[in-house]
């Protein structure tokens, strides 16, 4: 089950960024599971990374090779996360680097390993290792279609987006991929994401774009409240474009890179397990941000909340009683109003008057659904994208190892 | 479904507490839904109630009452929990005690109102006034298995617990009655229990030894995360066997009080909606009992991890996933062990040396599973009790109001 278009967007190429996927047969024969990304010589590149203390071998082993050189090439397999594996966990993830390293006629530290799959299981190295030229050999500015399914696990769906917008230096290019569909609830990153520019972005303006267009997708997202272990985004600008980002240009080029962000933080909840609903939860007039995101991430997080919304039942007494619990000092409840699709449901503690039950069982038909709750006790306003709990999601985690 | 021993314990009376059962057919036509509990004259009573700001009419009336007369009855319903409406709920919570009070000959703050069931309906309050004078009439000592069955919503079980012990001025008697499958996850307080002891206990000892029994009990299950808007626990000590609680022999007293307070909140949990599997995780030397309590509840609250219980897999890399994400400072992964029924499953930051797929498969076998996890960076150690995600939980809770 998924939620909303299922079409996958046109993807312009970004100069200087070529993508080779192929299959190592990891976890299924057969199955494409193996994507290499080159990144052009002087590019810039930041990357942002799970805050989960058991984070996997590769993602310790890419905030290492990121302090000690300039990083060319992206080496991404699916089938096995390489996390929860020990010291032969970071042996593997070194010896793909050196491996890919050594083809490509570079330093072992010049690439960044990512792993995503099931956590636990030694890495099936051999398989891994004689892959690796057959996707040097598919390299190209047009494989991004190609590396958003060698990318995926429990996903029904290759996620992508792509822009391309003008300035007066001339067209700046944007285009991403991410993957994920479950242990979705991102802490400084996603799954696993990769976006690149054309732009000539310096490394400190880079990394404050990636921080900024994250934290309005990716950490804004919540599945069922599991963070991963192995939870990376990666932002590439190759500067191809030679249309410079400086503080003026900044603000605009974050906008359109959230843009990009957005619709693969999106993509990956109109995907998440079992998913039947795609669900904001606004939270406006709170006191603070910290405020709003606890009271929007208790509402979607909730498992009664989501089980009714599962069942298309306007049961609004459990998001009252989620609001109730979220930690809010002095919450005056009778202040509280909630809408669920801009329909009144509830307000002064209880039904709000002209609310009946049909227009809440009318309210919650469509597939998107938004939970907007006003606190009337400040400015403060945050969204939480989230899905609804089904039989499917229960289903896909019982029987994903068997 | 349910897990463990179904049947319902001896119930010894306590003399000075009688209970009456009836139905009113709030919600339910013929099932019993109204009782009403009777304290003796000169008893004490402690309570503990939700700490949800969305706390229904009854909460806030009891609370109040509490503060004003010595409690004499207390009114309990199912199948409405009178939350979620507003001014008029407390109308109609404060219309039931006089009703209740008027019969009895006493003044309406000195009956305490308790309500379970649907959010935000208002309360048929024809029928529930109508039946009050039927509970009356059934007043008996003997009336606690009827009561354990007269509280319940969504519990497939009536849940009790009862001891006898000795001291030297005499015998004393504990017994209680709760209820609760879902929304379970009590700060302070249980969806609804009631404990009546014989002992004589004052007031300040009773809201000591209340406090410390609930913590190691009600305040340590969790089915889903959400605390109800309803959740209370009373205790009311008689005094009818003269036997004296002091100083010395408190410390006893709670002893044999955390004893029947831990069946009843182990019997939520063996009820949960949907269980089958009965959960202890416990987490051992911990640097505080906050820390190990963030571990245990995270883990215990992974919609990956109850998903992987219920397919009795042991898909240990969640667990480790779970620990992870809990926020534990400088947590050196490669001192954690992670046990399942006594099998040592990871160590090292990884899969145990000596560990085999087989033993792990057998350790998830039985219904009862312990998740043992060794931080080895203290001596804090704590238990949390929850059940796992079935198929049977998303379908109760999508249905329950239909």
């Amino acid at each position: 089950m998924a939620t909303g278009n299922s079409e996958f967007p046109i993807m312009h190429p970004v100069t200087g960024f070529r993508l080779g996927t192929t299959s190592a047969g990891i976890k299924t024969p057969g199955r494409a599971d193996l994507v290499v990304m080159e990144i052009a010589e002087g590019s810039t590149v930041a990357g942002l990374f799970t805050q989960n203390a058991f984070c996997a071998a590769p993602v310790s082993l890419c905030k290492q090779h990121m302090g000690e050189a300039e990083p060319r090439y992206l080496l991404t397999n699916t089938g096995n996360a390489n996390a929860g594996t020990g010291e032969q966990g970071l042996i593997d993830a070194k010896q793909s680097c050196e491996s890919l390293a050594a083809a490509a006629g570079l330093a072992a530290n010049q690439v960044l390993p990512f792993s995503t799959g099931v956590i636990g299981e030694p890495m099936p190295m051999d398989k891994l290792l004689a892959a690796i030229p057959s996707a040097l050999n598919k390299l190209s500015e047009q494989g991004w279609a190609e590396a958003a399914q060698g990318i995926l696990t429990t996903d029904t769906r290759p996620k992508g987006a792509s822009l391309i917008y003008q300035t007066n230096q001339g067209a700046v290019t944007i285009t991403g991929i991410s993957k994920g569909s479950g242990m979705i609830k991102p802490n400084m990153a996603t799954m696993l994401g990769y976006v690149a520019t054309d732009a000539v972005v310096d490394t400190e303006l880079l990394h404050r774009a990636l921080r900024l267009a994250t934290d309005k997708s990716f950490n804004r997202i919540t599945v069922d409240s599991d963070t991963s272990t192995n939870d990376s985004i990666m932002l590439v600008a190759t500067g191809a474009s030679d249309v410079v980002i400086d503080e003026q240009s900044f603000e605009y080029f974050v906008e359109q890179l959230s843009q990009v962000f957005i619709e693969l933080a999106q993509a990956i909840i109109r995907d998440g397990e079992g998913a039947s609903k795609f669900v904001s939860v606004v939270v406006e007039s709170a006191a603070d941000t910290q405020e709003a995101l606890a009271v929007a991430y208790c509402i979607a997080e909730s498992p009664l909340v989501k089980t009714a919304l599962a069942a298309s039942d306007p049961n609004w007494g459990r998001i009252l009683a989620a609001i109730g619990r979220a930690g809010v000092k002095a919450l005056d409840v009778s202040q509280v109003q909630l809408r669920l699709n801009a329909v009144l449901i509830a307000e002064q503690g209880g039904r709000a008057a002209g609310y009946t039950e049909q227009a809440g069982q009318q309210a919650m038909q469509p597939e998107d659904i938004e939970i907007l709750v006003s606190l009337n006790r400040g400015e403060a306003r945050e969204t939480v994208w989230t899905t609804d709990l089904t039989y499917e999601y229960v289903r896909i985690n019982a029987e994903y190892r068997t």
